[in-house]
């Protein structure tokens, strides 16, 4: 739909997915994270994703040879190549290979295989909730090459830091290195998200990204929310959601 | 009001001014973000603030001595008592010394006498407007002693950059130091707030407090939102707020 002040939304079952005025932090923020603390990401999958804006962002990354991506639903691809060309113009990259499925059974044949998942799902009711569960984090893990990073949309510290700790408590019996972010986003519930990053590398440190973008780098990629000082930031969190988050 | 979700909520002309989920969020970064910049802050003015929850951070901080506060409407203060104790409990403390009257006159009054000034006020439509402008700022000035410190509800960067922008520019030829800084809650317009901090004295750096507060200082004080390196972090600003706020 048209609004007044966010320019076009994207509805799927009664919830805004994105708005054209700030879908960026979250599409900029689920991407530059994971890429900038792998050494040298060449091969991206994306889970769901179908607005395509994650995709737009992923192809921009001078390292990135291949993307491929598995979306569950083929009518939200449609939508958006029709109704939010502005998301959808990642599809059009050469670098991307796009599949219709289901993301579980999809990255359950894959075996290492990529540098980076990135997980752009909708919340755990419903078509996404497998992609929160244990089971996934373990296909994920073994989807990896060595040395892989995930980074999956993580809900908000303010209204689930149950189901928070609980994907962090079993992601650190998988990985060495686990750790949970965040972006302001307005239009999502509470004006913030989450992201969830888990590395096969003991060396990742998730709060101190490998590569620093110049602002060079960030005016050639056209980024709109971030920079190396607000990925940092990401990572800081107040004091309630340090006390149940982290241990 | 009561909700379900949110606890006991205040609402002033038809705006939320704060609930018992997330106001803590406010009230802690808008008193230890200035207290913790200046260096031995005894002498706090606040105005407007009629809910009481800057008050109760602002007694709880150790060099602070006396707090005098001056809020236009006696209403608030008498509802927030009765409705709202969770936030009220700053006005019984004997540091405090609370004015029913207009924040401007208030301020004109005062010369040399505070070593931070808190403007916890509505936004610039309606009752707050003259809190907003140069005149207000230029009397804060003066009710300064040297090395004092301005500490204002600042909007939004997502809604209100040309707001924000207009205040950083004036303010600039008030202050040797400026700066603007924000804190995520989620039941505000968008879920964050900024706040735009001034100081008379050039060796202020907002962005690293001269005050760290250990964790059993934030045990001692009760705090569920601030600590030292969320204090840091909410000056990061996202690229696109650099470029609208920063010069």
């Amino acid at each position: 739909m048209d609004t007044k002040t966010y320019g076009r939304v994207l509805v799927l079952d009664g919830c805004i997915q994105c708005t054209e005025k700030d879908e960026f932090s979250y599409q900029e923020m689920m991407t530059f994270v994971p890429l900038t603390c792998h050494p040298n990401p060449k091969s991206v999958l994306i889970i769901g994703g179908g607005d395509g804006g994650v995709a737009r962002e992923v192809v921009k990354y001078p390292t990135v040879e291949t993307v491929v991506q598995c979306e569950i639903d083929a009518k939200v691809v449609e939508v958006s190549k029709k109704f939010l060309p502005f998301m959808a113009s990642g599809f059009s990259s050469p670098k991307l290979t796009l599949n219709i499925g289901d993301g579980l059974e999809f990255v359950s044949k894959h075996k290492n295989e990529f540098d980076v998942i990135i997980t752009d799902s909708s919340d755990p009711i419903g078509p996404a909730e497998s992609l929160f569960g244990e089971k996934y984090y373990k296909l994920c893990e073994e989807a990896l090459k060595p040395g892989g990073i995930i980074c999956s949309q993580g809900e908000n510290m303010w209204y689930h830091s149950q189901i928070i700790r609980t994907m962090l408590d079993f992601c650190k019996t998988m990985f060495p290195k686990v750790s949970y972010g965040y972006t302001c986003i307005p239009t999502y519930p509470g004006g913030q998200i989450g992201f969830l990053l888990c590395s096969k590398s003991s060396e990742t440190v998730f709060e101190e990204p490998m590569k620093q973008l110049s602002e060079v780098d960030i005016e050639a990629m056209n980024l709109r929310y971030y920079n190396t000082n607000i990925h940092r930031a990401a990572f800081v969190l107040p004091q309630f959601a340090k006390k149940a988050l982290l241990y």
